[in-house]
């Protein structure tokens, strides 16, 4: 019997940024009969899928499916456009920042790290002098992470276009969209993205195991140069089989029904509606932090994360006791503090499929968990968010239709 | 498309007093392909639920499955043991105690409906003098409702087996347990029912579909000379053929998985477990509901229901356009006042397969429903929830042993 | 662990004549959440099911739905139109004619029940001839199996209709069309059936669980007067809500979104499209018994069932040992031979969601089975289903389109 | 709605050589809410995977998952070894070994291809020569594989870790079981393999979305001074938090699930009781093709696949018009020819979840379509394979039990 069986009465709240809850109709089309990759409805299946993620990435673009989870992303970025030893840029915003940093650094490239303090996002300006004095060219590409998963702080992708654009360097700018495609306003035409990474299972709303790049023409031109080994990421064999629906080599068929679901629900709803719902939703969240008296890691407000919210432990509180309280008498997972951050925050994830009610759930699982842990707080965010959220309240727009 | 299909981000809060919210193990049981019900496999999962509802029923005497929702139990508890004509004494506790009264009217009993006033259980004492005055033996059943649905009061039903022994009458005490088994203690052997009936869709948390009787020697010695007309209900080909798995007529074969499945939760978790959980999210409600400073429609505090709330709505509001609200604005579906009670109270259901986290989501959609709708009430209800579940936290009993 | 699990490598061949093979389709849809049976989305499914149905009965008269199987759909037709007493004019057609009678005389009817053979269909000149004799109209109703589950044959409904008629006489038209409805051509208005009786779980593709009545205008006004008791089978309480798409009392819920998706189907399909595949499977495997040398119960050609097939066992050989050796050799489940047929027909199912090769394994494993067993049979039965197969294939409808 | 929705009547008979027909009990557990990665239940989730898969493998060695299709594992198993410029020694077996290579070529390396005709396993022989001839030990691996999904040829892989052996040659043996693993008998530890490639989607009976490596010391020795850049495929992160049932990135959640699943299907009936009854399947489908007069692909009897059968198209026939046929007629999915095979051959996958009436239905499906698509061949196919079958049956373990 799947351990998962044991899960107590009630639904398990799932908080972590990320996988985030999957919604019941993905799960049941994930449920269906695998077909042939080969066959006429598959065809059908990719072209719709395919042509779907253009409108999440707000692309006329290439987008490239991939049977990986995120990191496979991220590895397809750079071993399609780099050649070993290639310098890259990247901006230091937090823990998957570092990641990807020591990713590339793997992959035989160097990486020039702009350091960050972990609570701020990338600094377009900085970016910008920086490739300004790279006379020689050498920076063959900008790396930033749109939202850094593990700090909630979001960097201001269109700027740091403007910055490299400033600065007249030909350097590509690629963007880990992870944690904010599907619920953070994302445009990778409009703002300059050259590569932009994306995952399955934030805002996407699926299990992991698909992941995503979005390819401008000149990520594209670039491709053709990189001299990095590469086989499965290769976008050149799927890019030539793709416009029929088919994949070079076996996709993640039953992935992809649940991608064909979730794509019928997020612009069903809208995209504009899906952002709209998530920003509240993360200011109802900081409400109730501010309330409660405790530090929003995050510190400029315009660097707001609307997918999740990290916040700061009082000093001589262990956050992963905190968050262990919280799970094993409230059924809740939330997310960890990672590496320097570790035990110093936890993070609420209120990215995916997301309602009122279950961000009430999630921010009542708080404050009962700081209580029960012994942390000292004011009582009160539940009320501060409960009263932001009546405030702002709209009828939901399927029901408002049905009158 | 299913219509349900137009369920918008997040999950809907079915916060009625049933149909509950059905564990994903559970539906997911209830989705496998249908067998033979005349082949091995089925005859192992029929005895398997047959003797898991005898625990439910806490019970040594017979259990019937039937394909059929509750209101059949009621028809199949009247018809297998009363003759055209028999007289009957129900309790009137609320709207379903009197669709039941209808029931035994239609099927051409004569009902003594012992007057009530909705906001109270059934009178014991009331039921014993009646009982001591029917020297004919005129009455042959007494029928109570354990929870009233409709209500939220609870009536003693051992309380009501003694006024029927201290009257030494041998009427047959019949119990509708539809809304309280599962989620609310309930004794069929110790406390003397006879006939107790009961459905899938509530603290059985499963999909409507099934209902059960559970039927004392008693009862079956009666069903021998009942005369109303009966075929589908009989007790009498189910219990010749039950005891080797198998049903006389096709059974709703996958319900049964589901049945399986929910027994193995509801057993797993411990019925004491399941029952104390139950009654401190019936406290918590009210702490909430009193804070919110609405009346509770249940009068006396030994009759508070476990599985669910009724709520009074201040004069001269509708708590139909309340509930329109909740839905709209938060997706939550409460349940609505029923005949006389229309409009002027609400129900919070609070049974089922539910935890903490969902009740505090619950009762912000109220409280915030309350505010959107303009009806008086004062802020902190859910607070109130919050400072009584924190305070009567333990840790999860699988979470504690993992540990 | 549900007993199901146990289930060994490969699909299992569930070929009794129901319940049948549920298309996964169905599965999934009944494994969505339940939803509250008095909000807004479950009104638009109860409307789109009960036109759908009448579609399938094709007719423009009442159908309803219950939550139960087909037996509580039999009761439903006799005590909406029936009172204590009345004389019913029953075909004896096999074990489910008989099983139907039985209920009648256990609800108080008197039946005159016209002796078959079980290898014929009803006798609309025997009718006739008997309704014409009923110079007191005492009769009641007429009450036939459109195909009979236990034998494999088919009664001329619309020929009993004429015989009625022919007898000028006013009884009630009363059809079971269990196995029928969704294989075989069936149309409730034009063959003039006043009471139409059907089942979830055969031609339909549910789960067992829900049973319908389509109700001619003529039955609804006799249920006007009819006096058995009734509540939970009652029309009128159904009739008066169901326009909104609400049921009297809860329905199952589950059950009626595997109905919408099963609708879906077949209406897509085609119902025409639908009947020529049964008609064309039942010919095949009739080639297939030939080959074998075996006798076909069903007696006359213009009776044979398009949706199962009975099959005598040779003289001196067991239907069940060989059945058995069937299941446990090639995990196929066939009809048993019921009461008088015991032990010496089996039955093939080739109704529901079906499809040739599917038939090819069926007939595959009865051959095989044939001769594991030791039962005297020519070989080639598989090749004779084959060769008639292969002449009449069309291309699938789906894919001649998409060509 | 998803294009797969438009499935005919039936169930789809996918008999390419995998994607296979996913059994019920995987797609259900594949559909339960994903969890957090990093929680309590999922460590147990990893363990009890990781544990099972080495018994697929019949190893003690390590075992890699990764979230990605085979062709990912196959790159895996080179990255993790090889360093730019290295020769490794490739059997062409057929399109799948011919992939491998062009991988292999594309991440830098030298392959020596010693070619083969595709219809004939790797040959030891010849192997062991060129290793004999290699005094400057410049051949650092071998690849072969194990099951060439293109030709239905096996290849004797304890024969080629001789021939390794005899020619005294420190190379590595790496092995593609990608259509073998789970179907036919592979013994990581007993054959000598150094790195053993497989995929989820075969054998292993889920979608397509894992894949895997078992990893023999010497590998993991060899992966220390490897100098091909990985970062993705890199097995000593994966190896160092495996032990917890962790993964170093999002692994594919709920593909674990249907793999947890899975793994109690196979080692439940036992990994000897599958390889036979494969075995007995692939001896079936060849006297059928036989019978028919065709020609297997494959030209020793002693590397027959037990897991599919290629069969050539008699000359002027093409193969691809005769699967279209077979699809639109009869819905049933067969194998393409590949590259050099292609429309000269078609492929009947009888691996994974399979049983022997499913076989009968594709065999009969092929012999329908012969005829339909007017290829000259004889009768009696489907007849020669239900012979051997009915002969060599015996009753199903579980069912044997339990009588």
């Amino acid at each position: 019997m799947l351990p998962l069986h044991s899960h107590p009465s009630g639904r398990h709240f799932l908080q972590i940024p990320g996988p985030t809850n999957v919604p019941d109709r993905v799960l049941r089309a994930i449920d269906h009969p695998t077909i042939d990759h080969r066959g006429p409805e598959f065809g059908e299946l990719g072209k719709a899928v395919l042509a779907g993620m253009k409108k999440i990435f707000q692309t006329e673009a290439d987008v490239i499916i991939y049977p990986a989870s995120g990191t496979g992303a991220w590895e397809a970025a750079l071993v399609n456009t780099m050649s070993p030893g290639n310098k890259v840029l990247m901006a230091e915003t937090g823990h998957f920042a570092t990641l990807w940093k020591r990713m590339a650094e793997r992959l035989g490239l160097q990486v020039e790290f702009q350091a960050g303090d972990w609570r701020h996002g990338a600094d377009p300006e900085q970016i910008r002098k920086r490739l300004a004095a790279d006379d020689g060219r050498e920076i063959k590409a900008v790396c930033v992470v749109h939202n850094e998963t593990a700090t909630g702080v979001i960097s201001d992708v269109a700027a740091v276009r403007k910055a490299i654009d400033a600065a007249g360097h030909p350097a590509l700018l690629m963007v880990d969209t992870i944690s904010s495609l599907g619920s953070i306003d994302y445009r990778h035409d409009e703002w300059g993205a050259d590569v932009t990474v994306a995952g399955s299972q934030k805002g996407m709303m699926l299990p992991p195991g698909l992941s995503f790049n979005a390819v401008s023409a000149k990520a594209l031109e670039a491709s053709k140069t990189a001299a990095l080994p590469r086989s499965y990421w290769d976008w050149k064999e799927m890019l030539a089989i793709n416009p029929r629906g088919y994949f070079p080599y076996t996709p993640a068929t039953n992935l992809l029904y649940g991608l064909y679901e979730a794509l019928e629900m997020l612009l069903g709803e809208g995209l504009e509606n899906v952002f709209a719902r998530h920003r509240r939703h993360g200011e109802a969240t900081r409400r109730a932090v501010r309330a409660w008296g405790l530090e929003i890691l995050c510190q400029k407000p315009e660097e707001y994360s609307p997918a999740l919210t990290a916040v700061l432990m009082p000093e001589g509180h262990s956050a992963d006791a905190f968050r262990k309280t919280v799970l094993t008498h409230y059924d809740m997972s939330l997310g960890q503090g990672l590496s320097k951050l570790a035990d110093k925050v936890f993070r609420i994830g209120h990215l995916g499929d997301f309602n009122d009610l279950t961000l009430c759930g999630t921010l009542s699982g708080v404050e009962m968990g700081l209580k029960q842990a012994g942390v000292p707080h004011n009582a009160g965010g539940v009320q501060a968010a409960l009263d932001y959220l009546a405030q702002t309240s709209r009828p939901r727009p399927d029901q408002a239709q049905a009158r």
